[in-house]
């Protein structure tokens, strides 16, 4: 059997096959030189984990036959909700380190601080699921994009949002099997208007320490305290 | 006034003036162009911010009289003793985090499962005086190297080892103003051994979650965890 430390990942999966596409096929054809009959583990991104055999290769699409299959619930229960920099290095950084701890959800939030450029969702996810694979993860966490108003209606069990104003915060944050929203806001922090619509919205603010903290260190920092 | 955002650090300060030496002092006057009049901010290390106006430029060496100083107590209680991968990169960045976060002190610890390569402790001590100016902090965390159970002799009220094994291990850390000291391990996790010594010496096993994080990770997670 290969070694389980390089996971191919797939959402085409029936009851006895699976197909590699696009990228994973020639990842796995070309660069890995995988041939028929050879043994690989492969991950559906939604708990699901499978032993498979090569059964024919193409130039895009590989079809591999289930010999094993093992499922993993999602312990996981944090959505994050972060205003980023720009900066794609950080951000790549902030999304390894994100998947590595653990995180249900990521959303890319828009407030009024957020410096406004297109961002590239499909090069995000790409990181998501190498991050999952790199962190033998069986669960890929969503990534959208979202305005701050349309997140405050977003449902959780336990809302949070970590500001930088004065004022009363909880440092505590729930531990359980529900899930904890964070809003996280930009390097300018949210405008005092947004803290009091995100209060009047069931948002408790949520204490990171005395000193402020980079956007993206302050979701890995949220991270491992909800762990 | 110069902007706070570029600290100069010396620990040459007496009463009224206050010395730049080396790469502080050619930094300042080759690079960023620094003038006899000028106005700079210097850190001590040790909590003292002084504002300062440039008396004097030599190569290697600038004098400033001080026109006004702040003291700042050292709010981190966190001494962490990791045994990190030789991975520069990963080292540096883990470097930042921790100072970023907050961190008493830093402790390179050698492990059984570490591996052995020679430290760059100067390169490491410039990292970090360069992640307090970014960080905009007052005090530089000591680094020191250590083996396992010389560590295991250090004082702090609370006491933690961070390891793979299974056991009991409490997930709540000690907040208030008492020191806490964590041992973080290798890839390849404390031995058998080392964990009963660690426990024998007054080490609380730690929780640091249901999966394996990096090393690196897990002293950014715990310090996360410690705010």
């Amino acid at each position: 059997m290969d070694s389980i430390n390089f996971t191919f990942y797939s959402n085409s999966v029936s009851d006895s096959e699976i197909i590699l596409q696009d990228q994973e096929a020639s990842h796995a054809s070309q660069v890995l030189r995988k041939k028929v009959g050879d043994y690989i583990h492969v991950i559906d991104g939604v708990g699901g984990l499978y032993s498979c055999q090569i059964s024919s290769i193409q130039k895009k699409e590989i079809n591999c036959s289930i010999l094993h299959s093992s499922f993993y619930e999602n312990s996981e229960r944090l959505i994050l909700a972060i205003a980023p920099t720009k900066n794609r290095d950080r951000l790549e950084w902030m999304i390894e380190k994100l998947v590595e701890i653990g995180v249900k959800q990521i959303i890319l939030l828009e407030t009024k601080n957020t410096v406004r450029t297109k961002t590239n969702l499909t090069r995000i996810e790409k990181k998501v699921l190498s991050a999952v694979k790199q962190s033998l993860r069986y669960h890929i966490p969503e990534v959208k994009e979202m305005g701050f108003k349309e997140a405050l209606a977003l449902e959780a069990s336990y809302k949070w949002i970590a500001h930088c104003e004065d004022g009363e915060k909880s440092k505590q944050m729930e531990s359980g099997t529900k899930d904890q929203l964070v809003l996280i806001g930009p390097e300018g922090d949210f405008t005092h208007e947004e803290i009091e619509l995100a209060k009047s919205a069931g948002f408790q603010p949520l204490d990171l320490g005395e000193f402020r903290l980079r956007t993206e260190t302050a979701a890995v920092v949220t991270a491992a305290r909800a762990l």
